[in-house]
C-alpha cells in the first residue's frame, strides 16, 4: 500500500465544504470517524459523530454560514493515523467579514476510509 | 521497543510547567522539536523553536503568567509520531481568573527524545 499523501485526503475536505454549502449534515458520516472529537474555540470538547453533527447544524444555522473552505498546509501519515495542519474560512449569508481559522486534524483510517478523528481550530486574528 | 504511552510523555509536560514557573525559556529546547509549529489563538502560526521561545517569553511577560498546568486526556503513538489531547490552565500574577484551555499536540521522536512538533490550543469557555 503506497503512503497516504495530502492529495489523497482532498476529496474528504471537498465533501466537508459541500456539506456546509448544502446543509447536508448527515453526510458528515463520511467525514468524521464514529468516535471523533472536536474542540471548538470557547466550548468544551464534543465527542461522537452524532453530537458533532448537531454542533455543525446549530453552528451553521445560528451563525448564518453560507460557505466553508479548507486548505491543507501540511499532511503526514504513519500507518492508519495522520495529521494535517490547515487553514479554513467561513463566509456568512449576512455578508459580514469572513472568519479565518487555522486547524489541526488527526486523521484515522476507519473501515478503509480516511476520516477526521480529532478536529481543533482557532482564529487567525 | 515497547509502545509509547501517556505516562512516558509526562516528564516533558512537567518540564514545560517548570519552564513557565521559572521563566527558563531556553529549556524549551527539550520540549519542542527544532522545526516545531505552534498555532496560538488569534495569531498566525509560528514556526521554528527559536521563534516559539520568543512567543512564550513575550506571552508570559505581557500577560503576567505565574504558572501553567497541563493534563493529558488522551495519548496515542504510532512509530515516531503521536498525538495528545489535553487540558491546560494558566494562572496570573495579578490574581485574575485562570485561563482554561484545551489543546492538541502532535508529538515526534527527535534524536531519541519525544517532543512537541505541532501545538494548537483554544479556550474552554
Amino acid at each position: 500500500m503506497s503512503p497516504v499523501i495530502a492529495q489523497d485526503i482532498q476529496p474528504t475536505n471537498r465533501l466537508f465544504e459541500q456539506i456546509i454549502a448544502k446543509r447536508d449534515f448527515d453526510a458528515l458520516d463520511r467525514v468524521y470517524t464514529k468516535d471523533a472529537r472536536i474542540l471548538p474555540p470557547g466550548a468544551p470538547t464534543i465527542s461522537g459523530r452524532e453530537n458533532i453533527k448537531s454542533f455543525w447544524r446549530t453552528a451553521v444555522d445560528s451563525l448564518g454560514v453560507s460557505a466553508g473552505k479548507l486548505e491543507t498546509v501540511e499532511f503526514e501519515a504513519t500507518g492508519d493515523t495522520g495529521f494535517e495542519i490547515g487553514r479554513g474560512r467561513l463566509d456568512f449569508v449576512s455578508g459580514a467579514a469572513s472568519l479565518e481559522v487555522k486547524f489541526v486534524v488527526v486523521w484515522k483510517r476507519e473501515d478503509g476510509a480516511w476520516k477526521w478523528d480529532v478536529d481543533i481550530w482557532n482564529t487567525l486574528s
